[in-house]
């Protein structure tokens, strides 16, 4: 990871307490906004980023020089249109993109690192909650997020009932299930084996587990991907050559784009960044915050909700947003749900997908 | 990996072409018998391993003293029945199980580590039928196996179509996928990314790339069972514990149980081994072999086929198994096709589901 520019951020004047029983004091949230904030803060967006993601929802990104990872749905006259709404998107806390984490400053003057709580999703939205606070924006036209995003917005809507009108949840679930904590589990433990890891201690030393997070990332980015849509991306064709080379290079396009993805990861992103953030997606299960069954958690909402599966999504299958819709229901809340059918598995919700511009628009505007 | 036991073996009196151009000289093929031959030698069976398998299919294994892998399968009145048939399981050329392979001496007097050759699928094949010439069996019964083991079946079937009688190849394909080869490609970077892999040269240093070797078994592992078999096994059940410790210790049963299989695959398993095989996996494509159309890689067969999937198998689907049976269609050749329902993912070729029991006994027996 290279070094971090300056981030526009606040510090939260209360101290933050955690699911864990510890507080974090002096939290720094860093966030980016896009569009006018109207007079009376009605016309607020809550933008919810997913476990890499960052504030830099439609802004060159500081580190990797590329577009906003969401400039497709958020801009002047888009799907969420900024013309319109004001847009806030924040890094949340356990990241890296400068608001409080693993590699932030602890009160002892040393990077946190394994000294950082362990987070849970809930307590990120507890870190967005106090930006609304000090911002002074008491109620949202919208909170919206993909993936983790969407875990932030069901959990805002689960445990600040008042703080959105509007709940979009796209391609998520409001609990992680065995298979998305072992494949996050491998992550951790391709970290962790590094021996630049450190036991986390890296900050220092110069030498990060960029090995480690590299190979976290590439079996990562195999379950953001459909079966079908790496077949018709990458099928078996070869890497600029015209025969199998009989040794360990990437002969295959597949290998040296998973090498692509891996290593160009490690230059954005801290490791124990990615150790906490696993974590907390892991610890996700709203149901279990709230007694046991999902219904209650949302027993208290005042929002209409929106939910967004993908045919081809194995990560977070539809069955994962039809469970939380089923619990909407029975908590009396009004939801809409919608299945697309698109090719590129889980981070459909990130690509070309012209049906999904329309749902947004279309929930947000109605 | 621990010293090696000392195994049944038998030296290839022939030089061994392999499909890279390569030639290996006194090739070693480790194998177990059971059940007698015939006088007519008629009754003969070859059962292939899958990936990490070995020869030890109904007896004791020798390092981990686990009982063989498909003692439910081979055995006397079991589905493939030493009463009858003279079974011969061969350790694949590749493996470290007492057949030549990473680990074995080189013509120099030292471990062969990265200079043995890259070999595919035909080549453990052309392996495994040198074996039959020194046994002086020119026609099997039939050549069985799953996985990675089917793959060698239809290999058998496409290359030596004189060779067998029947083909039973279960949970396979005749070709990776870009997905299938993007697992592999995780896990081999995660080798190689050990400081104690070594480029490979670690026979002597005493210090084996366990920690990488254990997070490739780990990623690998989950591609081996369903989501569904998953949940239904842990779900989100914490282990020996009844709070989450917000820590990084394995608080669910499926970290548990992932790291159990990724630190115990490295007692019996060489990563040298791992990858070489994985690579001669990622390299199989029938089709490609022969022109680029599946159905004229069978167009000499003598044998009868069977093929199984099983409908939870992510890894090598249905679909997959389907392609097979359409060429084999196209080549002419008698075929049987059934996709068995078991919860068990791709592991249920090696599990307790009584309907592949009866396929494999009746297809062997008529």
């Amino acid at each position: 990871m290279t070094p971090q520019p300056v981030f526009n951020a606040t510090t939260l004047a209360d101290p933050l307490p955690l699911d864990s029983g510890e507080v974090l004091h002096g939290v720094s949230i860093a966030y980016e906004t896009y569009g006018e904030l109207a007079a009376d803060k009605g016309n607020a967006i809550l933008l919810c980023h997913a476990l890499t993601g960052d504030q830099f929802v439609a802004s060159k990104h500081p580190v990797t020089g590329k577009p906003g990872w969401w400039e497709r749905m958020v801009g002047p006259g888009k799907p969420i249109d900024t013309n319109r709404f004001h847009v806030i998107c924040a890094n949340v806390i356990g990241s890296c993109m400068g608001s409080t984490g693993p590699a932030a400053i602890g009160p002892d003057g040393k990077p946190y690192a394994m000294s950082f709580p362990v987070i849970t999703i809930r307590d990120m939205v507890r870190g967005l909650a106090g930006l609304l606070d000090q911002m002074e924006i008491e109620r949202l036209h919208a909170v919206v997020g993909g993936s983790m995003g969407g875990m932030q917005a069901l959990s805002m809507a689960a445990n600040f009932p008042e703080r959105a009108g509007r709940v979009l949840a796209i391609a998520t679930t409001a609990r992680h299930s065995a298979q998305n904590i072992a494949f996050h589990e491998v992550g951790r433990q391709s970290i962790m084996a590094d021996p630049n890891w450190a036991e986390g201690d890296y900050y220092a030393s110069g030498k990060t587990p960029d090995a480690g997070l590299a190979v976290a990332r590439m079996a990562a980015h195999i379950t953001y991907l459909s079966e079908e849509g790496l077949t018709e991306k990458f099928g078996r064709r070869l890497q600029d050559r015209s025969e199998k080379t009989f040794g360990f290079d990437a002969d295959f396009q597949i290998e040296s784009y998973l090498r692509y993805q891996g290593s160009g990861f490690t230059r954005r992103f801290d490791a124990n960044s990615y150790l906490y953030i696993t974590r907390a997606m892991d610890y996700f299960d709203i149901a279990e915050e709230h007694g046991g069954l999902l219904a209650d958690a949302f027993a208290g909402t005042t929002a209409r909700f929106c939910l967004v599966s993908f045919d081809s999504d194995w990560l977070y299958p539809t069955a994962e947003s039809r469970h939380v819709v089923h619990a909407l229901n029975a908590a009396g809340a009004p939801v809409s749900f919608v299945e697309l059918s698109a090719p590129f598995g889980h981070d459909s919700f990130l690509l070309d997908v012209p049906a999904l511009d329309r749902v947004v628009r279309g929930f947000l505007d109605d």
